[in-house]
């Protein structure tokens, strides 16, 4: 319980439109996509303003309340799920683009700005923001920054990271930190926005976000290959990076996720297929001739059984829509769905789709596995039932094995998801102890009262 | 003065062969190439292994001994340059490159690996370490990734950051600290590996460092413009970037420069040019070949007096080992080279190299301008006698006002050079007290004895 006082304080700073404290009004905040019991916070704010910000964050400090920012509460890790007794943040009244600039390729925003509308209103100036995350319909730049969200597009244009060039952002005390600027280049300070980047909103709340755009690619061309085998589709993969084509997007299917992704979207993709490959090229006219070329080859090497190139934007179209539903095809199936993305060095990529096989096999579980192969960024995605007690301790146990490999293999836990709560336990298995207590210091130092997002990420 | 029984214990961890205490030896490392007083360290030491090298950082906590990294101490901010009686650790015998992974991208090397050996070891095998600043024949990785060295390649391919994919590192207690992957896409914890790029070894010594490798661009054109009016050159700069052209390398010399450089290297410089431009564009041939010609077009329309394109790699390679020699051709004529590397939004160039002309005038100095026009990162370079104390008092009001200027510009105070020492008083113009505190709380939490470079980039 927050008292009443308090909870006036909050009114007088953001306005009592912007201060939600009726169980109904909270509720729609006590998770996020990840699977984990729900928490209601005991209070729920949403800024208009940078100054409002600013003030009720440092309100919540002087009172020691725990604060949980909130964009469109899409990532997959437990990351936007409040404490109880907390305050969630809602960053979506704080959702203006301040700035594209066109001359000197750099745009400044809010945190709240939806991802794609940011990107729609960038290609209507003739320039390119890459990083597109599966939820980028609905997902906020926010929390884009927050998670390091990842997408198609990370193998040849890499992750949002790579698009931060600064992030001003408010303390625990709610004091405004200038980081970062509207140059390629900056060296100025300690490189406090790359600490921001992937941060999970444990060291500030970001007011203001400035990224790096760049020039679209002159065309693109779209090639879907399909296999009898799996082990084939997965070898093609490595063959492509290993030929040193860095295709913007290559994407695997599995034979179960195609049948659910067709059942959902009738994209008319091929159901019979055991895997398929999404291969898209852009870049200059003629490097993308090229290149598909190469790749069409190498998919033929590989004994592809039909390879389709989308003849017009419309049919390439249709095709990303159709792989960008596989989450929510795969989800509508059974009641619980847990989606990881272990990463593993691209030319891995076959050992890994191997062991999820056989993972699935052992623990007898339904796993539909799909992702940014290019990148060595799968997503075995489990379907199952978490009030079936039993098979819930056969998915721990393939969560546990699918970690086990990864690492083995010299990959990471988590590829564009975020450890948040879900994945904190396994921290130390691809750390150590003195990296943990590295982190927990940075942040006691930076957050004592551990307001911030307390719990996730570095842990307690 | 360190006591003997100390130096004993360094020796018996390192070997006596790497422990000097000679006046004669310590000497060589009391400077860097900043432009500031040397200060003798009491000790050099130069690990030979990784294990050495973390029970000296341990050794030299618990005796609460300051400790500055050096690689080749080409840095231009006094970032190596040691504290009063403190220890130097050298990391030139930790060169080796421990892995270049062709399949899947990275290598993986220790930090006194030389910039361009790498680079040529990579080229070696058919892949592409872009960062090339200038000093790369002798700069090492480490001091590249704590300075997040940039280079003539940043326009197009980036800095040193956007190649760091992990590092793991020592913290001040030799406690081994693990981030980032092998991976392109990783969010495995806090972005130490983010927070270590630029961090002038204020945070951790770095053990091991992960980079990203890319395949090499097909093609290459190199174009040299030349102008008998810096406004048209500096207008053509800009108006390349506005047409979404983004050469591998725009470099800009003023005639000072050029006069400096031709006397130096005999390249065939036009010294009669007022100002020109050193264009590269790259990528497949058919790119290349268009995006020389619009380049082309543009310089023309801008009034250039004469456009070359080198129709050599000999050609080429003599023209841009010209342009490296810049600075070394420069620091011939004076006693004191003073070179700076204020950043602005790259639209805002002809501004700024207009400013540097007025500064130039109004405090009588001689200033060479010359960089990377193509990111807004130029460096205007006073050439002075820091003896004369009336004509030092003028150095240091025009860089106070090429500060400024950069600053009312959206730019930055330091580029690719760093903070170190040289910076330092500059850093709350450009960013406020919060960010300072912000980062002296980081520091403080994982450097309690301000053991690790005390008193650069984030001060005391």
């Amino acid at each position: 319980m927050i008292r009443d006082t308090l909870i006036r304080e909050f009114k007088t700073i953001l306005g009592a439109a912007n201060v939600f404290t009726r169980e109904a009004d909270r509720c729609a905040y006590s998770y996020d996509s990840a699977v984990l019991d729900p928490v209601l916070p005991a209070l729920v704010i949403r800024p208009e303003t940078r100054e409002a910000m600013g003030k009720a964050i440092r309100l919540c400090n002087e009172n020691k309340l725990p604060l949980t920012v909130r964009g469109a509460g899409t990532n997959l890790s437990g990351g936007t799920l409040p404490k109880k007794e907390s305050v969630v943040l809602l960053t979506l009244a704080l959702n203006r683009i301040l700035e594209i600039n066109e001359q000197d390729l750099y745009a400044i925003v809010e945190p709240g700005v939806v991802t794609a509308r940011f990107a729609n209103e960038v290609a209507k100036r003739g320039l390119f923001y890459p990083p597109d995350p599966g939820s980028q319909a609905v997902s906020t730049l926010g929390g884009n920054v927050a998670e390091n969200a990842g997408g198609l597009r990370g193998l040849k244009y890499g992750v949002t990271k790579n698009y931060v060039m600064g992030v001003n952002f408010f303390d625990a005390n709610g004091d405004w930190i200038k980081t970062g600027a509207r140059t390629v280049k900056c060296v100025t300070g300690l490189n406090l926005s790359g600490l921001m980047v992937a941060s999970e909103g444990t060291l500030g709340v970001f007011g203001e976000i400035i990224l790096k755009l760049v020039p679209p690619p002159q065309a693109q061309k779209a090639i879907l290959a399909t296999f009898d085998n799996t082990e084939r589709a997965s070898q093609t993969v490595a063959n492509i990076i290993a030929g040193k084509i860095i295709p913007a997007t290559l994407e695997f299917l599995d034979n179960f996720t195609i049948r659910a992704v067709e059942e959902f979207s009738h994209a008319g993709l091929p159901i019979e297929a055991e895997a398929l490959l999404l291969i898209e090229v852009d870049g200059h006219v003629a490097q993308v001739e090229e290149d598909a070329a190469k790749v069409e080859q190498i998919c033929r090497a590989m004994g592809s059984t039909s390879i389709q190139v989308a003849r017009s934007l419309d049919e390439r179209n249709k095709v990303w829509e159709a792989r960008r539903s596989a989450l929510s095809a795969l989800a509508r199936l059974k009641p619980t769905t847990v989606i990881e993305d272990a990463t593993v060095p691209r030319s891995k990529i076959p050992d890994m789709i191997r062991a999820i096989t056989q993972i699935a096999q052992k623990c007898s579980l339904t796993i539909g596995t799909f992702g940014h192969a290019g990148d060595g960024n799968l997503h075995p995605t489990i379907l199952t039932d978490r009030a079936d007690k039993e098979e819930w301790r056969r998915v721990e146990e393939a969560i546990d094995a699918i970690f086990d490999k990864a690492l083995s293999l010299g990959g990471t836990l988590s590829g564009e998801h975020g450890i948040g709560l879900a994945k904190l336990k396994y921290l130390e298995q691809e750390t150590n102890k003195a990296s943990i207590l590295y982190a927990q210091r940075l942040k006691k130092a930076v957050d004592p009262n551990y307001i911030l997002n307390p719990g996730k990420l570095v842990g307690e």
